[in-house]
């Protein structure tokens, strides 16, 4: 089967970092989270870079132990919109989650944004790990994992049929014989079914991409089954080559699987940046930001993967302590890999403290060596792309400047983007409308 | 008490417009709805203008039989969104149903518009007038128009409490130190209500103007109260002057009674714009625009403010038929009028249609009638300003460029905008965080 030849890109956008004490940094801005000249700064990098989207992630609760940027940041479809009117090419991808949203509304938004930014839109569908976000929406109980999972497939299912409430041609608009729209082009989804019951139509066209390009980025099972079924691109992240190849070809065997060609969905793992002209370079940076963090802090940064676990109670220098199935309800497959390599490895609650606080993946080095194992990656079939995050907000000029010249000159790389839209760039088949009837000659 | 000296003007922005045959006209851009460059360019002239704010209606249900531009449209936040990115000063305010929708996420996307744009967000709180709505949120019943007002009212409640989850100085962002934020002014809400249980805090902080401007759009009973009670701002419409003072003295008043100052809320009725060189040419301006309507479509509209009523049944030529209650569980001020002035009035059924169809209020004519008749009603307190919708796009250009200078001629309107803020344009204070301390010195 044909593969991608081209790497995809993404470029993640989080304000003041997803680390517990990076915005303690001289170089970043501290209210970077709620600064749109920044996201405008850096989308606008992005797109001189000719990277296909820049991604905004979510949630829905915070406690006083929250990382800094997830306390006080921009809503996603907000910000997306406003950056809208300042790019022309870059996809905007953000997330929402199925759990606390009604079809609807979410149906409408994203579409409203792909009309606005003219075929650029993109919604990363997630579950909401986070227990607490219950509380925020008055709902007694957190679904568990595998009923969220129901609601998402359900969710996604509705949406979709929103999204084809109008035919690509319903709206004629013909001044001289009155005709607006031709009803036979006019769709009632009436869906019943056991979460969601939704009449529609939606009451704003299909735009340019025919739907907006659909993310999916949990990575348990359930996660993997519904990428498979239904989304167009997975967001997902690996530590090692081996992880991200087992994971890219289980999830291109369910999609074949699920009747679809590997080629309908992009698989772009998330990695961690520290870019410098020297090895050197990028391992001071590294130090620099890793320095950042006290041991309460890092305890603090753990403990949110497990319901806001209390880790300050065990002993530091002793072995990962045994907090049996906590965790297993929230971001699943995160915690099991951090409670697999404590025991695996016999960490101590430190160092799996402060390694969760200030992760070092391999994406650490000299542009030659970033370009290399992102070549290598995209070659050995761990990879149609990535979604790159900056620890550094200058991270991102560097990786434009630096990293995305020897990608070009190797001819694995676009020099010019191929389409306006974020479908085409992703090399995504716009979706036919459920209603619509075959065309002849096409 | 002291008066604002100074009009308000809001600029409604409505695609192809209010009218169901308005899209035909020469001069309307038939996908006016979904363009992005068409608000764009409305919203820069509305700034050219020193209009206070733009202004963009919603609903949440449609039928083959609803207006154009009601099929086909954008969603307010996402537009709005956009829209901030290339305006500065004008305010930017939203139609958003609390029928349908949860105060987490409400509050949210509000304060994010409030930030992205430096403080010029506002919600026009509405409560769905129409039944079918409840069809594309999975509820059997559409709530009673008093219920909605109940759920109203307690979603205001909650969406300012989250506003004031941060104290405005709440974030210390002291990179010496590692302080983030001061944990003292960080609030939970915890409300458990009757319709909604939200424990927050919001994770995003207070923005320049404190919290969006709350915009009130019902005039029933209900409404009047929910607006003297909690809105910093009501959209009305009235055919008179006589009407309007009477809905303003009565607003006022019932504001005084809740302990507010008459000044904290601003009273703004929408008026239709069509202005010519000369009366004649308004008049000929008018006509041309009225002649678009079909007898048939002015039906079909007409029935949409009654539950979408089938009103072809009826003989056209005879008084306008007794429907009984119909249409008071929605637009009920809206439908209450038009049936008495059908009874007063002795009006046929096909006079009631086509005055439905394009209604033609007061201000029809030259540039100096409609500043005169502004002047006048702001003058006899019948307004605080007025949110302005010209039926023809090329009529807000008119407006800034042949109404507004004749006012600020006479000095009752601005020549520059006050402040960067729609708080601060509109002189509404910004209001106190509910949990901040007295400050000792000011």
């Amino acid at each position: 089967m044909a593969r991608r030849k081209q790497i995809k890109f993404g470029a993640i956008i989080h304000g003041v970092g997803g680390n517990i004490s990076g915005w303690r940094h001289p170089e970043v801005r501290p209210d970077a989270s709620v600064s749109f000249s920044f996201y405008k700064e850096q989308a606008q990098i992005a797109e001189a870079g000719k990277i296909d989207l820049v991604f905004i992630a979510d949630g829905l609760y915070i406690t006083e132990k929250s990382i800094p940027h997830f306390l006080n940041r921009f809503e996603p479809l907000t910000l997306l919109s406003a950056l809208a009117s300042v790019t022309s090419n870059i996809g905007l991808v953000g997330t929402l989650s199925t759990s606390y949203s009604e079809p609807f509304t979410v149906a409408r938004q994203f579409s409203s944004l792909d009309h606005l930014s003219g075929g650029r839109a993109g919604w990363n569908l997630v579950t909401s790990p986070l227990e607490g976000s219950a509380l925020n929406y008055g709902k007694s109980d957190h679904p568990s994992h595998d009923e969220r999972y129901k609601i998402a497939e359900e969710h996604l299912e509705v949406t979709r049929g929103l999204w084809d409430s109008w035919e690509d041609d319903a709206f004629v608009r013909d001044k001289a014989t009155g005709v607006f729209f031709d009803p036979a082009k006019l769709h009632r989804l009436n869906h019943k079914g056991e979460y969601f019951s939704v009449q529609g139509p939606l009451n704003i066209a299909r735009s340019k991409q025919g739907q907006p390009v659909v993310f999916q980025a949990g990575s348990s099972e359930s996660g993997k089954n519904l990428a498979a079924k239904g989304a167009d691109a997975v967001f997902t992240g690996h530590e090692t080559l081996e992880e991200a190849q087992a994971f890219y070809s289980d999830v291109k065997s369910r999609t074949v699987a699920y009747g679809r060609s590997e080629d309908d969905i992009v698989i772009l793992p998330g990695i961690s940046l520290i870019i410098g002209r020297t090895q050197e370079e990028a391992d001071r940076k590294y130090e620099e930001i890793a320095g950042l963090v006290s041991i309460e802090n890092a305890l603090d940064y753990l403990g949110r993967f497990f319901e806001h676990h209390d880790f300050s109670q065990y002993p530091l220098d002793e072995p990962f302590p045994d907090i049996g199935d906590l965790g297993s309800n929230s971001f699943r497959s995160g915690t099991d890999k951090i409670k697999k390599q404590a025991r695996e490895e016999g960490l101590t609650l430190r160092q799996v403290a402060l390694r969760s606080a200030t992760p070092r993946g391999p994406f650490v080095g000299t542009p030659e060596h970033i370009a290399n194992l992102i070549q290598q990656w995209h070659e050995e079939r761990a990879a149609d792309g990535f979604i790159i995050h900056s620890t550094l907000p200058s991270g991102l000029r560097d990786f434009v400047e630096l990293v995305i010249p020897i990608l070009q000159e190797r001819g694995i790389y676009r020099s010019e983007y191929e389409s306006d839209t974020l479908r085409g760039n992703l090399g995504l088949k716009v979706p036919t409308n459920r209603y619509a009837t075959a065309k002849v000659g096409g």
